[in-house]
């Protein structure tokens, strides 16, 4: 039964095609969905669509749901399409003509839009908390190993001295900034959706503080068309803002990868962190890496297709948007999980240091001699000139 | 118990981690596995690794895993990592030492490879198919309707009379090039990779002639570093050739849904392949057209994401690789499923006679006015201006 | 005379290739390392590296190189490979020793994150006046034409009464939040990288808030491989911000394009803004349109490049890096000129009131009568069936 | 002077909006343009629109552009739009009503296919030469070095022993590989557009068969909408095609960039193919390499870029489409010179026999000792798990 459910019947192949894996991605939306309609009893009983008891009944009913949810017993079907519709069927079912009221002054339009931004603020906390524990990792590293010198890279050639501290600092400062970054797109989420229905308001009064207020949105998104038109837009916000975090792995990763090949040493991952080879039996493969490291692309495609699927359309809602709910909700899942597998790699990670030390020949040291004979007065260039003599290839 | 097991555990996360769902979409590849390693047998009896009776028994029990994976019933568990392991798992627990030997002269490396490109061949095979019964219902267009004119447009204004014929068959002569770049396509990909180990040879002589006829490759693909790098290459270019498909259908749907705007009116859909709103009762909906149109972009973003992937890193096999494998076998399941489904719909396509001539105005023949003018003796340039100025506006 | 000039001299070819077009892109930087280098030598002054009439000459031969490239009269050369070379050497031309001092205390590395970040930090202040003046453009259309009702579409069908004050409203206020998210991107930008050097600080104490202060920026970044490692990312999410402009932009231009189509003709360009055709000589064609709506087509691109192009790659700086400039500065130039022209275009769009009315056909109000029927107590599913039977197709 | 010039006057700004660099860009195509006109006279003559004094008028005027353009003096203004309008004002000011006579039969859209056509044949010819000729310096690498021995990798680590020659050799396979799919690519370009009009087709028989012959296409692309349709589709699978060499080039250089870190120094770079630094003296930077890797990204930005800006429209012309020149354009360019640097590259590269040797250390032979063990009967795997223990770490 679908909400908009007529006398003919939806062909059954359009409706699998139509409905794709959405009733399984909208599983993780039914806690939303259901905060997201309490609010909106609320505001029905406020403005006078449903009394005391009704909304009493409602709201009773959603957190019954929410339960149920919570031990994986409310099933979306594929004839329900999603979330929604499942949510309803059930009010329906349970509460009779109760039910039939809870969709008065919304559109599935905006209702989908409240509970995925729901979503997206629970998800985007959560990241900010991983962070704060990778960046607490490095900065363990840094009181570890600091003061352990490693050659630092130009151009994947030795330039100057760096150290271990200097290498996890950079990423933890990064890492800030990848925060303050996502706290700003959390703000620019933060935005009330309902009660504009499906893009051009509704044939009644909403009161849309009051939800607003209930959610804890910190603001009304004012223009049901502009509503709209930010699905996608917010989404793909959002992917950029994780992308930077991923891109951040991709960067650690290939320097702890360049940094562990035997030749150079001066990092090594715990055995059991290394898988092996079906034919070569001396290998000890950091397979991890490898994949921390191809992760921040699957996110990079999440963010273009979504920038893609919405170009070049008119605005109010186009059913195309519903092929960016998967990418969003992978991205989230994918970011937390490899932050988790870098926080888990970084606390176990051995540094070796006679191999930093061995590594440490005297190139590196060049530019301390230009500086060496600047402090007597000569120019930088001409300092620069004498000591590039001594590297004068013949 | 993993093919390389060795003393110690890998690290459960870690083994999560790097998994991923792999061992998920390994079923698709349990078959072409399979004969892949039965060819390998074949080949290992004629070099005498295997006797006759251990060949047969290791034959037996492939075709067996086949059947039972046709019956569902050979499930691949996190543990196994992969198809493989699974495999020579069953094998070894069923046969003893005789599994033990099948994987020599291999290496997980070059098996996987194997099976991907058996898989790849049947699925370009299916999919030409599928062009063909798209290309099939498009002719069938032209025949019913070719003759109805419709607007001609260019810069989404109307631009010179057109017809519901020339419209079909411009979309089934691009298919037909579609079919033959996705056939250029699968020769690349004809090519068999078995033999060549990880990436460098075997120690020992391998008859890759045997194996490459057995399976049915119509050649070696020789350099076994190049083997590896083919990998994620050749996986670009099949979900380039997929990408053309795609395209055309998203122009085809991009075509329907605006020709059938009640405003324009020249196609409709039948009404069960239309959906409805929650809100506004009088919908119904072309879904099916918009989410046509945007797997187009899903297909588009898989193409992207392993082009990247596979970038900036060296020679031989690296474990990013791994994620190319979903976005190929998710690329053909949509791109399998988008053309049934726009068979499905040009199949039922009205065209509305009626609202179709109503559109035929006189401007769409200002062209024609010019050339009867050039066929008095006026020049091309002095014709235009002259009904030029017919529109001018003041 | 390369800043690194050694005794042997660089093959040519190799020289044109790895230069590319930096030195003509560079032209724009120049304002913006000679002021950098100001604020460098005012700091040089204070450490003691450089005295008083030095300091003082170098400054004033710095205002000169500005002036001069005010007039278009500092030209670099490829042979000079950027700016930076282009300005050392005319400092050393002129001064002498004094000049050869200037590159104490920095590398180039930090001098071009310098000069880039002041230039991005003009472009941004640029770009959100124009986001203002789009906004006035929006707000005066709503003034002028705000109660004209325009059909409101979803699946591009008509849905509800819209308006077009709601239009334009909705862009409006989205462009504003995209303000808001460029802003909050300037915030990211503006640290001061200089005094770091090339990626591994400098064999000096270098005095690093003067030359922040001085130049203005908010706050130093701290970590050198930081300050390499964020070249690139930073740009990819300028570029991020750009792209929401321009989305919007793309989005009112397919808007404008639809809703200008003579069968619907809401909105109607001026004629000295269109385009003809070689050979229908009716035709008046919104060309500019189709471009501002391509446009963002390039932004995207331009993001995605640089996304792609630093991805697994070690920390440090990466000659693969220079490959990000011209995708950020023709990223601003693009995005400042096509919002240029989308305000040139909508000061003079014209709107049919005629063709908005008669487009305002009475299935746009069926929402309306299920909630006419809600005020007498019908629960509004009921309400939805009730009126959806008058909309039935036999 | 507009080809499709009428009493009114387009908008300056907007005038240079649209027609952006495309008359810089469409130098490029003067000649090819001048060669599709001077067919489509032949057939104007044939067909009697042209009686043979005007056809051989033209014919001349046409060979005298060519040969202008040849020494760069003709030049398009922006005025002009494009090179279309710059040669049909030339025709018509040096032979009055016979140069008004040229743009009949066609329109310019199929006229700019016809010239873009063109061009890309030429260019995938001249590709395809590179490639060969890179190919040719692969094999003489292998010629020279193919013997000395260096450590194969797979995860970054040493796995099986590998040659200089096998390296070499894995390119010269795959950049054949690259080449039949350039070589497909190019049979799906060679279709003949001209005589299909604006998309709709023509209200004059045209004698298409003629203008093909005389242009050297091989068929005819007939239906006139798929003409239009196909301009971007051909461009991104041109643009597939380069991606794919440009990969091999990614490739080799990440291998030359790791391989020639002094740590490792398999290979090294002659001196004046190296950059140094503006501050540490003893720098010798391999950018040349770096920036090979960097213009893979390029190449699929470009992909990319067309592959977007094509989606979601239309069939037939839309302006959106002008924005795919400069990247098919440049991708040319860019592959060209990228591949002519490589083989520069490679022929100067040196191959340090010692340290190859030192590198070449036990564990890359572990598996011939498996296979020692095999060959006395023991079982892969039993034979894998005794020798894995000499590796177990404790």
């Amino acid at each position: 039964m679908k909400l908009w459910q007529q006398k003919y019947q939806l062909n059954k192949q359009i409706e699998a095609f139509t409905v794709g894996n959405d009733y399984l991605l909208d599983q993780k939306l039914v806690k939303y969905d259901c905060l997201g309609s309490i609010a909106h009893v609320k505001m029905l009983n406020k403005i006078g669509i449903l009394d005391k008891t009704e909304s009493d009944k409602l709201t009773m009913a959603l957190y019954e749901i929410i339960k149920l949810d919570g031990n994986k017993a409310f099933i979306i079907k594929q004839e329900d399409e999603d979330c929604h519709t499942a949510i309803e069927n059930f009010l329906i079912k349970k509460l009779g003509d109760c039910g039939k009221k809870i969709h008065t002054a919304r559109s599935r339009n905006d209702q989908v839009l409240t509970a995925l931004r729901l979503f997206y603020k629970d998800e985007i906390k959560c990241i900010t908390e991983l962070m704060d524990n990778l960046i607490k990792t490095l900065v363990a590293i840094k009181q570890k190993y600091g003061s352990v010198e490693i050659p630092g890279y130009t151009h994947m050639q030795k330039a100057m001295p760096s150290s271990v501290g200097l290498w996890a600092e950079a990423f933890a400062e990064s890492m800030n900034d990848n925060k303050l970054l996502l706290l700003d797109i959390f703000k620019l989420v933060d935005q009330s959706p309902l009660g504009t229905g499906a893009g051009y308001g509704l044939p009644i009064e909403v009161d849309r503080e009051t939800i607003a207020e209930c959610l804890g949105f910190s603001k009304i998104q004012k223009n049901p068309i502009y509503v709209q038109n930010s699905r996608g837009k917010f989404e793909s916000t959002i992917l950029h803002g994780l992308s930077q975090i991923m891109f951040d792995l991709n960067k650690m990763a290939s320097d702890l990868l360049l940094f562990s090949i035997p030749e150079l040493g001066y990092f090594q991952l715990p055995t059991e962190f290394c898988t092996g080879s079906s034919i070569m039996p001396h290998k000890k493969n950091p397979d991890v890496l490898e994949i921390i490291r191809a992760k921040y692309h699957q996110i990079v495609a999440f963010e273009f297709e979504i920038k893609n699927n919405i170009a070049n359309l008119i605005s109010g809602y186009n059913r195309d948007i519903q092929l960016t709910k998967k990418p969003v909700i992978c991205g989230f899942e994918v970011t937390k999980n490899t932050i988790q597998i870098m926080i888990k790699v970084l606390a176990q990670l051995k540094v070796n240091k006679i191999k930093c030390k061995n590594a440490m020949t005297k190139e590196l040291y060049a530019t301390d001699k230009v500086y060496k004979i600047i402090k007597k007065g000569v120019p930088f260039r001409e300092a620069y000139k004498e000591i590039s003599q001594e590297y004068e290839t013949t």
